[in-house]
């Protein structure tokens, strides 16, 4: 008799992101070049100092770190927080995660009970999907739109949250500078959630992972610093995107609430501790000058600008030119994005080279939404970002004819 | 209004192995120098190997891996489960985690939906408690005895696991050898939960992290290599204990179960991989000379008699010389090992050192058992193992006097 698996693992939903790479794994056996613009993986160089500083440890034994976090990384949080936030941390209120994801997990486990409910502005970062599937959480979504630039509905912001809340909701998650839109959210857009979250007894779950990316001068508000609301917010945290260092899945979470410091650190003890050498590269990423992250900022804001302007022109394609983060999301001229982007693995090439992208369904909780979206990364350089567009151009062309014309 | 936080977060048990380091801190911060028997830390060097295959890394982005892991390091551990156990496994039996905990956590997860029940032989390691508590899932003991070297109840084994069976039972839950009883199971044993497994279409996870540690001589045999279930077996695993390498937070998931590895591969995807830097390391540490594991299993013999020689006469002190792993548990003539645990951090030195163990009652899931036993680790140096068990005595002496004589 075979044993049978969960249904809450079969719940979850496969990534939209990662899901493709065996299709891209057998176009790039197949011969061709596959452009990876599906992951949001800088291509800009780690800074030195994370590899010097774990080239630099000399212990013989590579032992356990405390469940917390290394001393050093929690007081490299704590001075980033004050100085660029403006936002008195003690080292309670951190605790160290393998990456934002672990910190998304514990912090999804701490707040809900199976059947709760979370509200989450929809598109939104598709591993929320799949871990609020897995701790047996409803994502109740509310719908952003591409004329409002993905903000919170202008009619009536503040209706458009209160009225999905129920007796079951938990609290509000939202990515800040939004994935996959780009989307920063304003001054008295934050100050309105944090009202909402105070008002109904709500937690504020930001993961503000791309803080540092935002274009044209735009002012960042952090969930963080919303002292009205301190103790409801959880904010997520991560080294990956800052400084370019997804491989090193150092990510926190940030409260003040200390309920939800005190849970976690059981969650966080039951998995011994993140990386030691990991941990000590991530403390001397925060050395790095802020040049760096100032150099970064406007470079992403370029290639944003490439990206964007290279796809404006293809028949079909509409979007907004994104406010943050490093992705775009972009309708396209075909019903069924995640079969194009099969077609363009299996059946399609420009002179040997295709494309990788995240079709947008499942960044929606709504059934049917984002089904001609997708999401492109633009942190790559702008001469990749260039020719990822020719590409993109003539497959949509050729898919195009070869359906009967557009969709 | 505040709001409140989960009651599954609620139910997750603080670590009795970590839980305890705050009174350890305050301790340390008094001056007292402190032996840390209570978690599993060896002190034996990392090989080298780990560290030049880290600091020879020379990419310029330290970018996100598959999440499936490291190519070159499941090709590893493919290596070692033919060469060492005699089981063939493909790239897709092997998922590399963060650590063993990862993968448990992964692995109860696919496995069981809120309300399932895992069957767990206790003493069990007791992080099993507080993933199964986040997870939604009952554990339900078979309660094992010091008498019976902590073997399957001797009168009928299949018998007191059978009888645990319900509707809800999806597994049965056990680390081998055993932690914190350092019990191997025989080949009988091992084969009989495997045709339990087999005949009630039940999973057997076998977390087999101390694999390499059996003493006197006595044969291991891995539940991944029982072919007959071999579609039931998913088997823990992991470089800690094996390289005494537990700062790198690198485990696996080992199992020929298609079912349970498709799914397993969702909640890798949520959480993107584990860290670049670390996989490469834990690779060539499997290239490490076999002698160094047979150098580290006489070591840990030797260590295991001297601990145990040096309780066993200590008045009021019961155990049995573990056959496996590098943990004893030991009855002591105390009431409540954790009031003792923190009575000895808070007001006993010997010339000013004490020890830290783990009180054992977070390792029993019947309620009230475990309360006058510990855990003790003997991964350290003989000396120091010595030196433990003078306080331990010096401790306990004190300890009744105050009380008005043993319990």
């Amino acid at each position: 008799m075979n044993p049978g698996i969960s249904r809450r693992s079969l719940g979850v939903p496969a990534s939209p992101i990662r899901g493709l790479i065996p299709f891209a794994e057998r176009a790039l056996k197949a011969g061709k070049k596959v452009h990876f613009l599906n992951i949001g993986q800088p291509d800009v160089p780690t800074p030195e100092g994370y590899f010097e500083a774990v080239r630099s440890f000399r212990e013989p034994v590579l032992a356990y770190g405390g469940s917390h976090g290394n001393p050093m990384l929690v007081q490299s949080l704590q001075r980033v927080y004050r100085e660029e936030l403006g936002v008195a941390l003690a080292p309670e209120n951190i605790l160290v995660t393998a990456g934002g994801s672990e910190a998304l997990w514990f912090t999804v486990m701490v707040l809900c009970d199976p059947g709760d409910e979370l509200i989450v502005p929809e598109p939104f970062y598709a591993n929320y999907a799949a871990i609020c599937a897995g701790a047996g959480v409803r994502i109740v979504p509310v719908t952003t739109r591409t004329e409002d630039g993905y903000h919170l509905p202008v009619s009536d912001p503040a209706r458009a949250v209160e009225s999905k809340i129920t007796p079951r909701t938990r609290g509000i998650l939202l990515s800040h500078p939004g994935n996959p839109t780009g989307t920063v959210f304003t001054r008295q857009e934050v100050k309105l959630l944090g009202s909402i979250a105070s008002r109904f007894g709500l937690f504020l779950v930001a993961d503000e992972v791309y803080r540092d990316f935002t274009y044209d001068g735009r002012p960042f508000t952090s969930f963080a610093s919303l002292e009205e609301a301190k103790e409801h917010v959880v904010v997520i945290d991560s080294v990956s995107k800052r400084y370019s260092a997804c491989g090193a899945r150092i990510g926190f979470i940030v409260s003040r609430s200390e309920a939800v410091m005190e849970q976690a650190m059981k969650f966080a003890q039951s998995r011994g501790c993140t990386p030691t050498l990991e941990q000590i590269g991530a403390a001397a990423l925060y050395d790095t000058p802020s040049s760096f992250l100032e150099g970064v900022r406007r470079e992403y804001q370029v290639r944003r600008d490439t990206l964007c302007h290279a796809l404006e022109t293809i028949p079909g394609v509409t979007l907004r030119k994104p406010e943050g983060a490093f992705y775009l999301s972009a309708r396209i001229p075909v019903e069924d994005a995640h079969a194009f982007a099969v077609w363009m693995m299996e059946e399609f090439d420009l002179d040997g080279e295709t494309v990788l992208f995240a079709p947008l369904e499942g960044f929606y909780a709504t059934p049917g939404l984002g089904r001609n979206e997708i999401r492109l990364c633009y942190a790559l350089e702008k001469a990749k970002l260039e020719r990822a567009a020719q590409i993109i151009r003539a497959g949509l062309q050729e898919y195009g004819n070869r359906k009967g014309g557009l969709a």
